[in-house]
């Protein structure tokens, strides 16, 4: 499987920043990598979508493409960084690769998060590795320490902050009171926000990490279509106020609980009050953050960044290290997973408790607020606080409320009477309460 | 190296708590450890001081012995737990275990910090592993992430709370006010204290760790005669409040820095002011936390439990797991280091820079301050906060001041003069202020 050269050859597809910083820390850490690994790993190849564009790094015309099949085709070419993102074609190239008996490495969540059980199935026929370090948290190991350092533990709960740049967008409006356009805009100036923006401000890509890190720590591979994934457009400066009067942070985080009693897993993306006691509360920027809670260890909060050129390339370049140890006979193929898979089963709506926070906009009259918390009740969501603000237009208010514990049902039902309740002026806006002690039921 | 059986059977030495810990996560992750390994793991022999106590885990008599060579001995044994802790036994058996081809896994980071070098080369010409991973910080897998996620970078800054009990005991005395005596007394209680009170109080436990850290970083083994060690026992709750006021929390931290630009390096333990905006400042009980600044990764800060039966254990088994993947072939021995040991040098007391905090207890009288102020001027150490508060009993007063960036020589010259300016009643009481982009000269 080696050259005999003692070198292996690097084909980079897609050089973007990743792309581009992967090659850059290749060249650059070359001889402490054949330190460690016995061998030259070269980057030798890459393929990019438009040949005259200019580049930041150092690289020969000739070793650039726009052609990504021919670097996977190529028989110079040992091991592949798939870094183009999207699916259709990322899918093909990575089991050509396969089908080449070449290891790929990627930072595609996406591929992974919608094709991962037929990848990962035909690298483990192929003989190969298909390694995704840099897929989830940028430069944080959150997969190496999930897969081999805390193998004597089962998760409770996984949580934390998955997508830097929503990350950015809610500790900017939090700390300077500035407007979600106004820091939007900002984002965009500054790079950090992805060309198709709903992946960031939706939580889709947090969802798509949240989904592979439910796999590595549960070995079920959960439908994306079947969670919750909401986004932070909905979260206004009077939120976050609101929820630091509460003790908490507004944050978008991915959770996944699973209850080993009764082997529900519960799996979703959303804005929540996180109490300002967890270190996730506290990670600001484009920081990610991610607090696992296993069984034998307790709770280790991993934190770094998130996103950007460097810490996604050096988790790529990591992966690159073990692959090639693989291929050196240094490691075998490793199980990738050391769970039973088929035991959990996603928790239904009113499995899954919680306490809510609410959001609503009505006629400032007599008898409003009365007529909300007897809607609620009626939906067995009873009230834990309330506080109520004329708006001082329209006779209108805004009633912040949070809820007792109650069922993902329950709540959604109460919503829908309290968009249909007379002077209840706009959809009401629901963000979750998290505990790092609740759980499905 | 594998018994035909394929079954690996474990022998522990020091059936303490960690020990116990590691015989019960072994016995109840049976399954899913041979779903990993494709092995059986069986704990099956254990070492104890005294045979007629009381354990809290089921354990056949006969598997108890008070001769733990005869464990080392034992063709039937593998693999070898060393959790007797210590210093000149634990020496002998390991090197024991390693002449009888067994590789080891241990938990005593005085015994690494101390006999490091020997053992480590121990075990690579016996073509053995010497794992030590739940040596330093409980439960937080840091030793992996060092060695193994982060290999494209270089580390300038390594610094992080690296002993619970100590941590717990300033953190409840922060946050209830309570004396160090006291809370002293219920960690006793709580057997959160090692026996050896000293490793806790004194800093000895945490610069067992920092040299460690500083070697998989550096390369280069530091030898604990040579770098400041300070414990807790100086501190009072009158520095907690001003540390509080100041913006920072106290904490005992280890710090390793390195200055890349003329290779100096330079570590200490010691209580510090540490700015709450850090992880590490509110990282509080008997949780540890490190911060690791890369060169690639920027700033990746882990957190975790680090002490305790659980978390000790897990790291523990996880190298059991890591040790056995080599013994079966699925990973040869790797490389310990993926860093040039012989570069770096000890940066001395003049070339490490820093500002400091100084308590001084001194007579209540006109010029006083004044008086002190022109001493530390002496030995050009500049003041940047002053505040002085009669302590109503001797006319004494307490002065608590802060100086500008000066370098631990001259702070110490200024030190020692101080001691001997008239009208100061108790030697001076020092700590320093962690800078995160503070460096050495």
């Amino acid at each position: 499987m080696m050259s005999e050269s003692q070198t292996i050859r690097v084909g980079i597809l897609g050089f973007g920043t990743v792309g581009q910083g992967t090659w850059k820390h290749l060249v650059e850490n070359a001889e402490s990598l054949k330190k460690i690994l016995g061998v030259s790993v070269i980057p030798t190849r890459a393929s990019v979508r438009d040949l005259a564009k200019d580049r930041k790094v150092a690289i020969d015309a000739d070793a650039l493409t726009d052609d990504s099949f021919s670097i996977v085709d190529d028989p110079a070419i040992d091991l592949i960084c798939e870094l183009i993102g999207g699916i259709e074609e990322a899918r093909s190239l990575t089991l050509r690769a396969f089908a080449n008996g070449k290891s790929v490495v990627t930072a595609n969540k996406a591929l992974i998060c919608e094709h991962g059980e037929e990848l990962f199935s035909a690298a483990e026929q192929a003989g190969v590795r298909y390694a995704f370090e840099a897929s989830v948290a940028g430069g944080i190991p959150i997969i190496k320490v999930l897969r081999e350092s805390l193998v004597a533990n089962e998760f409770p709960l996984i949580y934390g902050i998955l997508n830097g740049t929503s990350n950015y967008i809610l500790t900017r409006m939090e700390k300077e009171g500035a407007s979600f356009d106004e820091v939007l805009s900002d984002a965009r100036d500054l790079g950090y926000v992805e060309a198709d923006e709903s992946l960031d401000l939706d939580g889709v890509d947090a969802a798509h990490k949240a989904v592979i890190l439910s796999y590595l720590a549960h070995g079920m591979w959960i439908n994306l279509e079947d969670i919750i994934v909401e986004g932070i457009r909905e979260i206004s400066n009077a939120d976050l106020l609101a929820a630091r009067n509460l003790g908490c942070k507004i944050k978008l985080i991915g959770v996944i609980r699973r209850n080993f009693e009764n082997n529900h897993i519960s799996v979703g993306v959303y804005p929540a009050l996180v109490p300002v006691g967890e270190i996730i509360a506290r990670t600001d920027g484009v920081y990610n953050g991610v607090s696992l809670t296993g069984t034998v260890v307790g709770t280790v909060v991993l934190t770094g960044r998130g996103a950007g050129q460097d810490p996604t390339a050096g988790s790529v370049v990591s992966d690159i290290v073990d692959v090639v140890k693989a291929m050196k006979g240094m490691t075998s193929q490793p199980k990738l997973l050391h769970v039973t898979p088929d035991e959990c089963t996603a928790a239904t709506a009113s499995e899954v408790l919680g306490r809510f926070y609410l959001r609503l906009y009505v006629d400032d009259r007599p008898g409003q607020l009365a007529k909300v918390a007897e809607c609620l009740a009626e939906h067995e969501v009873s009230l834990a606080t309330v506080s109520q603000t004329p708006q001082g237009e329209d006779s209108a208010a805004s009633i912040i409320l949070t809820t007792h514990e109650t069922n993902e049902h329950s709540i959604e039902l109460a919503i829908q009477a309290l968009e249909n309740l007379p002077g209840v002026k706009q959809s009401p806006v629901l963000f979750r309460m998290f505990d790092p002690n609740g759980f499905t039921e």
